[in-house]
């Protein structure tokens, strides 16, 4: 086959076939197709797209490009989540005890963050001692024991969303839905899952900033998953304000203990709960939502989430103590408090100035080599339609250089906006099946 | 400046400055924007154009990025014709003595054929010992000697321009209207002109194959010509059949001496006159197109124009004995006529069908490396208009090989139609000027 072809075909809004998508994936990893050549591809799909089938077959070619998880030996459903990232967005951490602890496996693979989204792997790795990269045959130890593991991709799993990711990182072909898509399926489909659950954020702190963009992305996702035989789910959810009241590493796995509590924020809650409600409906353990919501809040109750919590720390060489003794997480040396300078409600509590403060402070990364402060961040202490006085303060910032917060209150100041009243926008907005 | 951050840009439609691409440009030819990212760059300036200042900041920053010619001293006007290329097009040839006559210097740099359009270069080349290579002391030596100069382009002139060839031509982005425009302009500009006569030809034998895409490239370099301070006209001529009777290298060079003694087709004739008298005009030479018509039909009847084509041959190192002894000129050891199977009239004369098979005998390059061979080629017998004979012939084949013969007739076969009548269509479309 001839790439030029295939560029020129997919520049000028045709179709390619199967056997091309194939060629074409597998010719970029051995390096047989130059970054040249896959850079301009990547720029043609990003204006003329890929319909259904050639999406399937991209996100085949690059799930074939490397191994795949085999959980059957588990003997227990297998379900995962993923998120598009948002500001807060700490729900993987008590969402997969909490659905573990009612029999499902949850071989969940994360991300690090990059800009002002945080990413689970760099919360988690707050917790003294743990680590995020196991080798397969560790990786399905940890599983089989507690019924889940919180780790990185494997290096040997789809390889070629690696050097694809890299490639569209370096020229502007990262916000392209087919891509965005078939990097994100390609990855979950490699876990072997009888169900998979998404969480596409939308708003301000959002990758996705509008909710046709979001809705398209979700869609076109469902779409490879159930194509490919893994049942899809996902959910629309709010992320114009930051979830829950804790932005940074530290204070984001005080709030996920506070979860496993039941004593957390009720957003957090309220989109944990439907999130697992979703899963342990994937996996067949519940019927119904009701019945999957009643049985996750019993995994609180009775704490056994928050145990399997504790082993899968212990199971990854993390302190569990930092469950009951929070003074074990790092803190930030300073904290400074943003205090309101009028009356009323808040009607604007802006996802993506709180995240960009909060990378600013150290929390996140500006860039891939940056490393991260895991004691600094924002407590949200006022959100949307919540009542402050003057000199109230609307949020509590941990942080550990001068330098550093100041930068971050240029972000922060103007952040908030107080009125007289405020509607407090649904936090759930769509559900997507296939 | 940040290359990411001007391919998003020009990705959404967005605009760049003209520093941001002298940097672009400048850091391409210098290898510190790698291919990958210039690749999609390209990819998205075929989807969303440059403007028009976006494009003279472009053109300028190619031709910055090597050396130009300097021509002062020559003490003459200083034009220059481009072609876009067609089938037959060896109009170069006799143009350049017959306006060089009329007291104008011709410093002409030329390419070599690829696909089924022959290069200007290639078909000098069949002359016995002529040399197209001239460095340029010796180029600039041959144009004050003789007026003229039929020579490849130099290797220290636009060198961002071969860069960026080769980079389109690997991913799938030649044929945008910007970057062909800013290629072939920055070239041009070099040379150190006092006008500029472009052929834009439309037409199945043509790059252009519709006539707004002709029209738009046509205006598209009229405009950066104009804005850079070369007065630049275009005329957009017909290549729906071959421009004269020889499609070749051999043929070409003695149909183009056929030209200088005013025995050439009247297609051909005609071409050469309108645009030498365009050249004329923008020297200053005539003002107008009858004054200037009647001199270069006197530089052809004075046997002045044949008589500095020999002294072009001569100083390149070429046998000028060619101009009267035809046989000088290397011959195919073959030929074969194409018959007619139909009495009537011709209908059509497909050029790209006789410019492929033209290429398929040898006459031109399927790609970069192939060698040429200068002695194959097609005479055509019957063109558009003209009646014909059952067992008539349509064209005489010159070929060296019959396995090229049989390939070569699979596209001359069909490249003829016979009908009862045909409207000859006009040869001029249009004329597009500043």
């Amino acid at each position: 086959m001839n790439a030029v072809e295939l560029i020129e075909r997919k520049r000028d809004g045709g179709t390619l076939t199967d056997d091309e998508i194939e060629w074409l994936i597998r010719s970029f990893t051995t390096k047989a197709v130059p970054d040249y050549q896959m850079a301009s591809m990547l720029m043609a799909v990003f204006h003329n797209g890929l319909d259904p089938s050639e999406l399937a077959a991209w996100t085949d070619a690059m799930l074939n490009s490397g191994s795949r998880l085999a959980l059957d030996d588990l003997g227990l459903p297998k379900v995962d989540k993923h998120s598009t990232g948002g500001v807060g967005d700490k729900v993987s951490i008590p969402l997969a005890p909490m659905v573990a602890a009612c029999g499902v496996a949850i071989p969940m693979m994360s991300g690090r963050g990059l800009g002002h989204t945080g990413g689970t792997l760099d919360k988690l790795e707050s917790i003294p001692g743990f680590t995020t990269q196991l080798d397969p045959d560790r990786f399905h130890a940890v599983l089989a024991q507690t019924g889940l593991v919180l780790a990185g991709q494997s290096e040997t799993m789809v390889p070629a969303d690696r050097e694809m990711y890299a490639l569209r990182d370096a020229t502007g072909t990262v916000p392209s839905i087919p891509l965005i898509s078939s990097s994100i399926m390609s990855k979950k489909l490699a876990e072997d899952l009888d169900g998979l659950v998404l969480d596409v954020k939308v708003g301000s702190g959002a990758f996705m900033k509008n909710r046709a963009d979001a809705q398209a992305l979700a869609e076109t996702m469902v779409g490879i998953g159930n194509r490919a035989g893994t049942e899809t789910v996902a959910l629309l959810t709010a992320m114009d304000q930051p979830l829950g009241r804790a932005v940074g590493n530290t204070n984001e796995i005080r709030e996920s203990i506070a979860v496993l509590r039941n004593e957390g924020p009720d957003d957090l809650t309220e989109i944990t709960m439907a999130l697992g409600a979703e899963m342990l409906m994937l996996a067949g353990v519940s019927g119904t939502a009701a019945n999957a919501r009643a049985r996750l809040a019993e995994a609180v109750a009775s704490g056994q989430a928050l145990e399997l919590f504790a082993a899968v720390i212990a199971a990854q060489d993390g302190d569990p103590n930092v469950i009951d003794d929070s003074s074990l997480l790092p803190d930030a040396p300073y904290t400074f408090e943003l205090a309101s300078q009028r009356a009323g409600v808040v009607t604007k509590c802006d996802a993506l100035a709180v995240g960009v403060g909060a990378m600013r402070l150290g929390a996140g990364r500006a860039h891939k080599e940056a490393s991260i402060d895991a004691s600094v961040g924002i407590d949200v202490l006022r959100k949307v339609g919540e009542e402050v006085q003057v000199g109230e303060p609307l949020a509590l910032v941990h942080y550990r250089e001068d330098g550093r917060l100041g930068d971050a209150m240029q972000y922060l100041n103007s952040a908030w906006a107080i009125g007289d009243a405020a509607d407090v926008p649904p936090l759930i907005i769509d559900r997507i099946t296939g």
